[in-house]
Protein backbone atom coordinates (compact mmCIF):
# COMPACT_ATOMS: atom_id res chain seq x y z
CA UNK A 1 0.00 0.00 0.00
CA UNK A 2 1.76 3.35 -0.33
CA UNK A 3 2.31 5.64 2.32
CA UNK A 4 0.29 8.49 2.77
CA UNK A 5 2.65 11.06 2.64
CA UNK A 6 0.27 13.55 3.03
CA UNK A 7 -1.17 12.82 6.48
CA UNK A 8 2.04 14.49 7.47
CA UNK A 9 1.75 17.28 6.27
CA UNK A 10 0.51 20.92 8.31
CA UNK A 11 -1.42 23.27 6.24
CA UNK A 12 -1.38 27.08 7.96
CA UNK A 13 -3.54 29.65 6.05
CA UNK A 14 -2.10 33.17 5.96
CA UNK A 15 1.66 32.19 6.64
CA UNK A 16 3.85 33.69 5.86
CA UNK A 17 1.27 36.63 4.63
CA UNK A 18 -2.71 37.08 3.87
CA UNK A 19 -3.61 34.88 1.28
CA UNK A 20 -0.87 32.39 1.38
CA UNK A 21 -1.64 28.69 2.64
CA UNK A 22 1.29 26.94 3.77
CA UNK A 23 2.72 23.53 3.77
CA UNK A 24 4.48 22.32 6.73
CA UNK A 25 6.74 19.61 6.54
CA UNK A 26 8.26 19.50 9.96
CA UNK A 27 5.01 16.91 10.74
CA UNK A 28 6.79 14.76 8.47
CA UNK A 29 10.77 15.20 9.11
CA UNK A 30 9.49 14.83 13.09
CA UNK A 31 8.37 11.31 12.14
CA UNK A 32 11.31 8.77 12.13
CA UNK A 33 8.94 6.60 9.73
CA UNK A 34 7.84 9.60 7.66
CA UNK A 35 11.02 11.03 6.92
CA UNK A 36 12.90 7.23 6.43
CA UNK A 37 9.77 6.68 3.66
CA UNK A 38 10.36 10.24 2.07
CA UNK A 39 13.68 9.92 1.54
CA UNK A 40 13.68 6.84 0.04
CA UNK A 41 11.05 7.17 -2.28
CA UNK A 42 13.16 10.36 -3.38
CA UNK A 43 16.33 8.19 -3.66
CA UNK A 44 14.96 5.60 -5.58
CA UNK A 45 14.13 8.35 -7.88
CA UNK A 46 17.39 9.68 -8.49
CA UNK A 47 18.56 6.51 -8.32
CA UNK A 48 17.07 5.83 -11.55
CA UNK A 49 18.62 8.33 -12.86
CA UNK A 50 22.01 7.47 -12.34
CA UNK A 51 22.42 10.87 -11.05
CA UNK A 52 25.84 11.61 -9.50
CA UNK A 53 24.95 14.44 -7.56
CA UNK A 54 22.26 15.87 -5.82
CA UNK A 55 21.66 19.92 -5.64
CA UNK A 56 19.48 21.82 -3.20
CA UNK A 57 18.57 25.09 -2.37
CA UNK A 58 18.48 26.65 0.85
CA UNK A 59 17.51 25.47 3.67
CA UNK A 60 14.28 23.23 3.66
CA UNK A 61 15.97 21.57 -0.15
CA UNK A 62 18.95 20.49 2.56
CA UNK A 63 16.66 18.61 4.55
CA UNK A 64 15.22 15.81 1.36
CA UNK A 65 18.72 16.72 -0.25
CA UNK A 66 21.10 15.81 1.67
CA UNK A 67 19.98 12.18 3.42
CA UNK A 68 19.27 11.70 -0.34
CA UNK A 69 22.51 11.99 -1.10
CA UNK A 70 23.71 10.05 1.49
CA UNK A 71 22.14 7.29 1.02
CA UNK A 72 22.95 6.86 -2.74
CA UNK A 73 26.71 7.39 -1.88
CA UNK A 74 26.80 10.22 -3.71
CA UNK A 75 28.04 14.09 -3.36
CA UNK A 76 25.71 17.37 -2.23
CA UNK A 77 25.97 20.91 -3.52
CA UNK A 78 23.48 23.58 -1.85
CA UNK A 79 22.60 26.91 -3.84
CA UNK A 80 22.89 29.11 -0.99
CA UNK A 81 21.78 33.22 -0.42
CA UNK A 82 23.59 35.61 -0.22
CA UNK A 83 26.69 36.06 1.74
CA UNK A 84 26.78 32.30 2.97
CA UNK A 85 29.59 31.02 0.38
CA UNK A 86 33.15 32.04 0.56
CA UNK A 87 34.35 31.32 -2.68
CA UNK A 88 34.16 31.45 -6.50
CA UNK A 89 30.29 31.25 -7.18
CA UNK A 90 27.64 31.26 -9.58
CA UNK A 91 24.68 32.99 -9.13
CA UNK A 92 20.97 33.25 -10.45
CA UNK A 93 18.27 34.97 -9.89
CA UNK A 94 14.15 34.79 -9.62
CA UNK A 95 11.46 36.46 -9.45
CA UNK A 96 9.12 36.88 -6.26
CA UNK A 97 6.08 38.24 -6.12
CA UNK A 98 7.16 42.02 -4.94
CA UNK A 99 11.07 42.04 -6.30
CA UNK A 100 13.67 39.56 -6.91
CA UNK A 101 16.03 36.78 -4.59
CA UNK A 102 19.48 35.54 -5.85
CA UNK A 103 21.28 32.19 -5.54
CA UNK A 104 24.78 31.20 -5.37
CA UNK A 105 26.35 28.59 -6.13
CA UNK A 106 30.25 27.15 -6.27
CA UNK A 107 31.95 27.70 -9.29
CA UNK A 108 33.42 23.97 -8.46
CA UNK A 109 29.80 22.55 -7.19
CA UNK A 110 29.16 20.72 -10.26
CA UNK A 111 31.82 19.01 -12.61
CA UNK A 112 31.21 19.22 -16.48
CA UNK A 113 28.94 16.32 -17.65
CA UNK A 114 28.05 15.33 -13.92
CA UNK A 115 23.62 13.92 -13.53
CA UNK A 116 22.41 15.76 -11.74
CA UNK A 117 19.05 15.92 -9.58
CA UNK A 118 17.48 18.91 -8.34
CA UNK A 119 15.48 18.50 -4.79
CA UNK A 120 13.45 20.90 -2.31
CA UNK A 121 10.57 20.63 -0.24
CA UNK A 122 7.90 22.11 -2.54
CA UNK A 123 7.04 23.27 -6.33
CA UNK A 124 5.19 26.53 -6.36
CA UNK A 125 5.40 28.56 -9.32
CA UNK A 126 9.25 27.03 -9.50
CA UNK A 127 11.20 29.98 -8.86
CA UNK A 128 13.55 28.63 -7.18
CA UNK A 129 14.55 25.73 -8.38
CA UNK A 130 14.46 27.38 -11.73
CA UNK A 131 17.26 29.47 -11.16
CA UNK A 132 19.12 26.47 -9.03
CA UNK A 133 18.85 24.83 -12.48
CA UNK A 134 20.33 27.54 -14.30
CA UNK A 135 23.63 27.27 -12.02
CA UNK A 136 23.94 23.92 -12.87
CA UNK A 137 23.78 24.02 -16.62
CA UNK A 138 25.85 27.27 -16.19
CA UNK A 139 28.52 24.61 -14.91
CA UNK A 140 27.91 22.26 -16.77
CA UNK A 141 26.09 19.66 -15.21
CA UNK A 142 22.98 17.66 -17.12
CA UNK A 143 19.49 18.00 -14.95
CA UNK A 144 18.01 14.41 -15.36
CA UNK A 145 15.49 15.42 -12.68
CA UNK A 146 14.00 17.36 -9.75
CA UNK A 147 12.21 16.14 -6.64
CA UNK A 148 9.72 17.78 -4.45
CA UNK A 149 7.96 16.53 -1.65
CA UNK A 150 4.95 18.65 -2.37
CA UNK A 151 3.75 20.48 -5.38
CA UNK A 152 1.29 22.91 -5.64
CA UNK A 153 -0.30 21.72 -8.99
CA UNK A 154 -2.39 24.83 -10.34
CA UNK A 155 0.78 27.01 -9.66
CA UNK A 156 1.93 24.98 -13.07
CA UNK A 157 6.05 25.18 -11.75
CA UNK A 158 6.37 22.09 -13.51
CA UNK A 159 6.08 23.85 -17.07
CA UNK A 160 9.31 25.24 -16.41
CA UNK A 161 10.86 21.71 -16.16
CA UNK A 162 10.11 20.20 -19.56
CA UNK A 163 13.79 19.03 -20.45
CA UNK A 164 13.87 16.54 -17.08
CA UNK A 165 11.54 14.40 -15.04
CA UNK A 166 9.93 15.86 -11.81
CA UNK A 167 8.83 13.84 -8.61
CA UNK A 168 6.46 15.02 -6.59
CA UNK A 169 4.89 13.12 -3.41
CA UNK A 170 1.97 14.91 -2.63
CA UNK A 171 0.26 17.08 -5.09
CA UNK A 172 -2.63 20.21 -3.81
CA UNK B 1 42.98 4.32 9.47
CA UNK B 2 41.17 7.21 10.35
CA UNK B 3 39.54 8.91 7.77
CA UNK B 4 41.31 12.22 7.01
CA UNK B 5 38.29 14.67 7.27
CA UNK B 6 40.02 17.44 7.75
CA UNK B 7 40.99 17.56 4.31
CA UNK B 8 37.85 17.97 2.66
CA UNK B 9 37.61 21.40 4.71
CA UNK B 10 38.34 24.33 3.10
CA UNK B 11 39.58 27.49 4.75
CA UNK B 12 39.01 31.28 3.39
CA UNK B 13 40.65 34.37 5.41
CA UNK B 14 38.24 37.48 5.78
CA UNK B 15 34.92 35.99 5.46
CA UNK B 16 32.14 36.88 6.07
CA UNK B 17 34.32 40.15 7.35
CA UNK B 18 37.68 40.94 8.32
CA UNK B 19 39.78 38.71 11.14
CA UNK B 20 37.33 35.79 10.38
CA UNK B 21 38.75 32.20 9.34
CA UNK B 22 36.07 30.44 7.49
CA UNK B 23 35.91 27.29 7.98
CA UNK B 24 34.08 25.23 4.50
CA UNK B 25 32.95 21.93 4.47
CA UNK B 26 31.07 22.00 0.59
CA UNK B 27 34.12 20.50 -0.66
CA UNK B 28 33.82 17.73 2.58
CA UNK B 29 29.52 17.56 1.35
CA UNK B 30 30.43 17.41 -2.61
CA UNK B 31 32.36 14.54 -1.89
CA UNK B 32 30.27 11.38 -2.00
CA UNK B 33 32.31 9.29 -0.11
CA UNK B 34 33.85 12.12 2.60
CA UNK B 35 30.14 12.88 2.99
CA UNK B 36 28.97 9.62 4.13
CA UNK B 37 32.30 8.87 6.24
CA UNK B 38 31.17 11.95 7.95
CA UNK B 39 27.53 11.00 8.31
CA UNK B 40 28.33 7.56 9.18
CA UNK B 41 31.31 8.39 12.30
CA UNK B 42 28.55 11.05 13.63
CA UNK B 43 25.40 8.48 13.35
CA UNK B 44 27.46 5.92 15.86
CA UNK B 45 27.84 9.01 18.50
CA UNK B 46 24.34 9.27 18.28
CA UNK B 47 23.66 6.15 18.37
CA UNK B 48 25.82 5.21 20.74
CA UNK B 49 23.47 7.43 23.17
CA UNK B 50 20.34 6.01 22.34
CA UNK B 51 18.90 9.13 20.86
CA UNK B 52 15.27 9.35 20.18
CA UNK B 53 15.21 12.76 18.09
CA UNK B 54 18.02 14.74 16.11
CA UNK B 55 17.40 18.53 16.44
CA UNK B 56 19.95 20.97 14.36
CA UNK B 57 19.98 24.67 13.59
CA UNK B 58 19.89 26.28 10.22
CA UNK B 59 21.02 26.03 7.69
CA UNK B 60 24.07 24.06 7.76
CA UNK B 61 23.06 21.84 11.06
CA UNK B 62 20.33 20.89 8.28
CA UNK B 63 23.16 19.41 5.76
CA UNK B 64 24.34 16.75 8.92
CA UNK B 65 21.66 16.29 10.90
CA UNK B 66 19.24 14.99 8.26
CA UNK B 67 21.23 12.45 7.25
CA UNK B 68 22.07 11.18 10.68
CA UNK B 69 18.02 11.10 11.38
CA UNK B 70 17.29 9.40 8.26
CA UNK B 71 20.33 6.66 9.02
CA UNK B 72 19.13 5.66 12.54
CA UNK B 73 15.52 5.93 11.25
CA UNK B 74 14.55 8.52 13.99
CA UNK B 75 12.96 12.10 13.74
CA UNK B 76 14.50 15.75 12.85
CA UNK B 77 13.07 18.77 13.78
CA UNK B 78 14.51 21.97 12.78
CA UNK B 79 15.57 24.87 14.96
CA UNK B 80 15.14 28.18 12.53
CA UNK B 81 15.30 32.07 12.49
CA UNK B 82 12.83 34.18 12.33
CA UNK B 83 9.50 34.04 10.01
CA UNK B 84 10.06 30.45 8.94
CA UNK B 85 7.69 28.29 11.80
CA UNK B 86 4.22 28.73 11.26
CA UNK B 87 2.06 26.81 14.23
CA UNK B 88 2.96 27.82 18.34
CA UNK B 89 7.06 28.31 18.76
CA UNK B 90 9.25 28.35 21.67
CA UNK B 91 12.21 30.78 21.12
CA UNK B 92 15.98 31.42 22.71
CA UNK B 93 18.06 34.26 21.72
CA UNK B 94 22.62 34.54 21.30
CA UNK B 95 24.45 37.19 21.77
CA UNK B 96 26.31 37.92 18.33
CA UNK B 97 29.51 39.72 18.11
CA UNK B 98 27.35 43.26 17.75
CA UNK B 99 23.46 42.62 19.18
CA UNK B 100 21.63 39.01 18.84
CA UNK B 101 19.69 36.75 16.87
CA UNK B 102 16.93 34.51 18.25
CA UNK B 103 16.18 31.14 16.72
CA UNK B 104 12.99 28.95 16.96
CA UNK B 105 11.15 25.78 17.62
CA UNK B 106 7.91 24.12 17.08
CA UNK B 107 6.43 23.80 20.27
CA UNK B 108 5.68 20.14 19.42
CA UNK B 109 9.11 19.17 18.34
CA UNK B 110 10.31 17.60 21.20
CA UNK B 111 8.17 15.05 23.03
CA UNK B 112 8.84 15.63 26.97
CA UNK B 113 11.60 12.79 28.11
CA UNK B 114 13.20 12.31 24.19
CA UNK B 115 16.26 11.60 24.50
CA UNK B 116 17.95 14.64 21.86
CA UNK B 117 21.19 15.17 20.32
CA UNK B 118 22.15 18.57 18.66
CA UNK B 119 24.26 18.67 15.59
CA UNK B 120 25.51 21.64 13.52
CA UNK B 121 28.58 22.24 11.02
CA UNK B 122 31.00 23.99 13.73
CA UNK B 123 31.16 24.31 17.06
CA UNK B 124 32.59 27.89 18.03
CA UNK B 125 31.78 29.93 21.33
CA UNK B 126 28.61 27.72 21.18
CA UNK B 127 25.97 30.55 20.66
CA UNK B 128 23.55 29.04 18.16
CA UNK B 129 23.69 25.64 19.83
CA UNK B 130 23.33 27.33 23.16
CA UNK B 131 20.23 27.91 22.03
CA UNK B 132 18.90 25.43 20.53
CA UNK B 133 19.82 23.10 23.55
CA UNK B 134 17.78 25.67 25.89
CA UNK B 135 14.92 25.05 23.46
CA UNK B 136 15.04 21.48 23.65
CA UNK B 137 15.02 21.66 27.65
CA UNK B 138 11.99 23.84 27.74
CA UNK B 139 9.93 21.54 25.96
CA UNK B 140 11.23 18.52 28.26
CA UNK B 141 13.48 17.27 26.31
CA UNK B 142 16.67 15.50 27.31
CA UNK B 143 19.96 16.18 25.50
CA UNK B 144 22.01 13.40 25.52
CA UNK B 145 24.50 14.32 23.06
CA UNK B 146 26.06 17.88 20.85
CA UNK B 147 28.09 16.62 17.43
CA UNK B 148 29.53 18.50 15.12
CA UNK B 149 32.33 18.38 12.05
CA UNK B 150 34.61 21.24 13.22
CA UNK B 151 35.40 22.57 16.50
CA UNK B 152 36.97 25.76 16.97
CA UNK B 153 38.87 24.71 20.28
CA UNK B 154 39.97 28.44 21.65
CA UNK B 155 36.50 30.14 21.68
CA UNK B 156 35.82 27.29 24.41
CA UNK B 157 32.20 26.81 23.15
CA UNK B 158 32.69 22.90 24.46
CA UNK B 159 32.07 24.71 27.71
CA UNK B 160 28.74 25.75 27.84
CA UNK B 161 28.07 22.22 27.32
CA UNK B 162 29.38 20.47 30.27
CA UNK B 163 26.01 18.47 31.02
CA UNK B 164 25.87 16.69 28.02
CA UNK B 165 28.92 14.66 25.54
CA UNK B 166 30.41 16.70 22.78
CA UNK B 167 31.86 14.82 19.69
CA UNK B 168 33.87 17.18 16.99
CA UNK B 169 35.71 15.49 14.00
CA UNK B 170 38.41 17.91 13.47
CA UNK B 171 39.59 20.10 15.85
CA UNK B 172 41.29 23.89 14.78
Amino acid sequence: MAFNFDKYIATYPDFPKKGILFRDITPLTENGNAFRQTVNKIADFVKSKNADLVVAPEARGFIIGCPVAYKLGIGFSPARKEGKLPGKKVSASYGLEYGKSTLYMNQSAVKPGQKVVVIDDLLATGGTIGATIKMVKELGGKVVGAAFIIELSELNGRNKMNDCDVLSLVKY
